[in-house]
């Protein structure tokens, strides 16, 4: 049996499970929420590259990512943080869709799953 | 080659996919759908404990979840459930977010991947 | 830290991340858009058959899957065409669920994992 190691737990989630080599991190959002998509893009991938950082990994080292958009048209604005932010040949497969988020502020979700 | 175990087969899924100490479970739902938010997240709930118990493990080793509401104005109802059932000490990482499910009656889907 | 293979890199994404005997695949989307469901999700299929051809491995190894619809009342569509897809034997877990996707013209879009 491997050992699971959590990390920032709350009553509900840990920002970080690491698991036999796997760097899980929660579904992210940003601080402030009064930025644009662009600015809660940065935040959640700013805290993303710190959350892997602690776990001894980083972000050319992601697997695959989730994205939850509150709306899609606020697609290219993501993408062009995104894009800017994963280096070339360091791409994970993704998946990118539509769905409210827990409060009507959030404009963008992320999720990723490394591995060391 | 490693095997992959699977339980529970319908013609259209499996409810658990067993595979090198992962443990897979199926997005799950209530059966009784005339239930409200916190009676149906507690139907699922027993659900997982019961899948991951037959699969050798349970519900300290889940490694992350997703979960989808209906409404996510439901969300508290389903948390208080949830930051309930899962022990201090061994909760995953998460992502909760809004999507209709196959049916309106249906408030909530969880899907959780356990290890052994 | 073992190797991690990406095939079909884009500016956003790889198609394929293969990694440790896990091969993850984008989640995929039709390239004829003027289909109906099942002709786009016979589609996004031969797609992903090719993908885990091009990975070494194939659809009786696929573990988990998670398909969106645009609109949910298109899932009995989708499910004609999934249920003859996927072998008895091999069914995976699965999580379909409604939410918008990036144009108004996809109806469907289906993420896999697999194993080798």
């Amino acid at each position: 049996m491997n050992k699971i190691s959590r990390h920032h737990e709350t009553a509900i989630y840990s920002k970080i499970v690491d698991y036999h080599g796997f760097v899980y991190l929660a579904g992210l959002v940003a601080n402030d929420l009064g930025k644009d998509i662009k600015g809660q893009t940065q935040e959640v991938l700013d805290q993303i590259d710190a959350l892997l950082d602690e776990a001894g990994t980083d972000k050319t080292r992601i697997l695959e990512a989730q994205i939850w958009l509150s709306d899609i048209k606020l697609r290219d604005g993501m993408n062009e943080v995104w894009t800017k932010w994963v280096p070339a040949g360091s791409k994970p497969v993704r998946a990118c869709v539509q769905s409210a988020l827990a409060t009507p502020q959030m404009l963008v979700e992320i999720k990723v799953t490394a591995c060391k």
